[in-house]
């Protein structure tokens, strides 16, 4: 099959798989962890063809190591199955229910996107989340991985086809792509794939953001911000933006840019100076912070620079206005914080800043779906439309409006004599 | 100012417009009420200047009536302004509030989407009308009307600016666009405009989805059917379908194609044509129609025709399953509903059926959102995101998520000695 005829095949089986109970997704998921444990030699073997072929092909070692799958990675794998079996079906819950008139009742409730696109890079394991998130949300999917992970993808992809299919999940649900070519077919299948997950670097989700009509879900860059109010508490600034930027540093909600009121710009720059060189931070600062302590100078283009490494660029500013405005400028929509012991000025910056996490008083990392307690993580979006920040399951379902009746016409409602509606919130149920 | 310096300066207020109170923002819609009133003398007088020129341009009779911005209308669209006042506030909502650990508390709150772009065609109480729901919901937006109603869209717009400056709302959070090179211009923003919504014929909201990056809320094409099952009551048939088409004619959510079982067949279709025929409609049936009665043959483009008008065709299918095959295949996932009185065989339907709308034992005419209660209705979508169906203001909004510590860093939650989230809900509200 090529990949149109894959995205007609998932189309006509989401419409199934969208009706189908929670139950039985549930019961296929449990097939699906029981499948990797059992069949995880065939797997660890079809994962060393890849990585010696990786190991030829002189991949760098962080590649090489995201590469394996080895009896560990299925373990965390079938863990992360059996806890998105303990969460709640996000499809068939009433959103809203109301009364229209005397038996015609109107109900708003979640069903599955339908086809889901999703295009990730070298980690086998996405592989097995992502499928695993679509299937808990009754969406069909077409997966591609990254080229050096072809062997285990495959194996992984039948394994998880096959179980599910032994449970009662109708087959066809899931396709994996594997050619480059792939990709740009399935971006241009508006109408049949209704939205696109990409997972990757900056570049190659701008790629997929550029290159196609469908909704993309994501984020293409991270330039997060701490800004240090006047009335900060020094050591709380400095602690929150040590963690920001070093606790995992090549990652999208890691701090880029520390903006520093003027006030408190004498009392906290040493002190922070101190504590990012401690963690073998190199320090970028504009004029006035190079008037306050002695680091490398900025260049403008250091304020929209998404690092993910051990820089930081540090921008000396003359109110929370100033602040505002440099991140709404210069950010990327990801996740900015304040460090103020001041609760308005505070809640202020969260009202003014254009982000889909706006933090006060602790470090941007924080922004991450597991953290958050949404159970599982479909990726953190820098749209404005659908989803926002860090997206669970619930981003991957929509409603439908199911109007029940009892041969009601709108004739009723109009012209003379018109009847009128109730419109009567109900508690009740659909189904 | 060209378009892309508006749209600069929408964003830059839309932020502003943001943090803007649900007072303030209903104090400004009674000024720009007030104001439709004391000036509709004014306003009257442009929009006969664009009357004018429409005639002597021998503009059709409809479009001359959907032209006309009067007394009546401005009763009207003071009436809505009215009732939008009386709705809830979309913004400040908070959705979900969740402890992450002491002292680190978790709010997903609504807020704006930022700046939206609208593009309507000859109406001028679509500018009233769409303006109102922006501000409500607290976006900036660019408004670009039909060429006919240019002296009325320019008044109503200064009108609606000028009354809401004065009650506090920044200036500059609506731009009137008037060439049509505009529109061009302003689809290109992405970025900067974060939604489109087109109000116009098939072909006008068409061509705005094929040429932007933009999202667009919207719906193309309303190709809706009717399905009357073999179990259906045959009255109750016949009087859903003649609704569904005749009710209104030219109006998307009006049928365009009716599917009836086999077996049912014989004993409504004479009944059917009966009905039909007496409201003036021209049937197209297919072949096994034509052999129960006398009508006109249907053709393979018939099936995915939107007459809007008053012609209606007709298949007769072996299964229900078969009547889903072709609503998914042939529909634009609007609104489609069945006739039966097997509760089960309905709510089948109304599972597999891949429409916003579906309803059963009802007119495809309830697919509206003052007929849905909503209140206010920004449009229909037939996307399978963000919002679907009748969309009320809930469609312009989106979510932040908040978080409120007192210097937590993530530094803390992992390694050895980790501290544990504690994810527990919080019955409170943000701020």
């Amino acid at each position: 099959m090529d990949t149109r005829q894959k995205a007609i095949q998932a189309k006509d089986v989401s419409i199934r798989l969208a009706a189908v109970s929670g139950q039985v997704k549930n019961r296929a998921l449990e097939e699906v962890a029981r499948a990797l444990e059992t069949r995880s030699g065939e797997i660890a073997s079809a994962n060393r063809e890849d990585m010696e072929k990786a190991e030829r092909e002189h991949l760098s070692a962080p590649l090489l190591k995201r590469l394996r799958f080895d009896k560990e990675k299925t373990a965390e794998a079938v863990e992360g199955l059996r806890s998105l079996m303990a969460l709640a079906d996000p499809v068939g819950r009433t959103l809203s229910a109301t009364e229209l008139d005397d038996g015609l009742e109107l109900f708003k409730v979640s069903c599955p996107i339908g086809v889901v696109g999703i295009v990730f890079e070298s980690r086998p394991d996405a592989l097995v989340q992502i499928s695993s998130l679509c299937l808990k949300s009754g969406n069909a999917v077409l997966l591609k991985g990254g080229r050096e992970a072809a062997a285990t993808n495959r194996m992984l992809s039948e394994v998880i086809h096959e179980a599910s299919a032994a449970a009662g999940i109708p087959r066809g649900w899931m396709h994996l792509l594997e050619a480059r070519s792939d990709v740009a077919e399935m971006l241009a299948l508006d109408g049949i794939v209704d939205l696109i997950i990409p997972r990757g670097s900056n570049a190659f989700v701008r790629y997929i953001m550029d290159h196609t009509n469908i909704p993309v879900m994501g984020h293409a860059d991270g330039m997060c911000h701490v800004y240090v109010d006047s009335k900060a508490d020094t050591d709380m600034a400095v602690r929150v933006v040590v963690d920001s930027k070093t606790q995992y540093v090549a990652v999208c909600n890691a701090v880029e840019t520390v903006l520093v009121h003027r006030d408190i710009a004498p009392a906290v720059l040493p002190g922070l100076k101190e504590a990012l060189e401690a963690k073998g931070v190199e320090i970028r600062g504009c004029e006035k912070t190079r008037e306050i302590i002695q680091v490398k100078e900025a260049a403008e283009l250091d304020w929209s620079t998404e690092y993910l490494d051990l820089i930081v660029s540090v921008r000396v500013v003359e109110s929370l206005d100033e602040a505002v405005e440099h991140i709404n400028r210069y950010g990327s929509r990801h996740t900015d914080a304040i460090v103020t012991a001041d609760r308005q000025r505070g809640l202020r910056f969260l009202d003014l800043v254009d982000s889909a996490d706006v933090f006060c008083n602790c470090s941007t990392r924080f922004s991450d779906g597991f953290r958050f307690g949404l159970g599982a993580e479909v990726g953190i979006s820098t749209s404005k439309i659908h989803a926002r920040g860090p997206v669970g399951l619930e981003g991957l379902v929509i409603y439908k409006w199911r109007l029940l009746g009892n041969g009601h016409v709108v004739a009723d409602y109009s012209g003379e004599g018109a009847r009128a509606f109730t419109h009567r919130p109900l508690n009740k149920v659909y189904g």
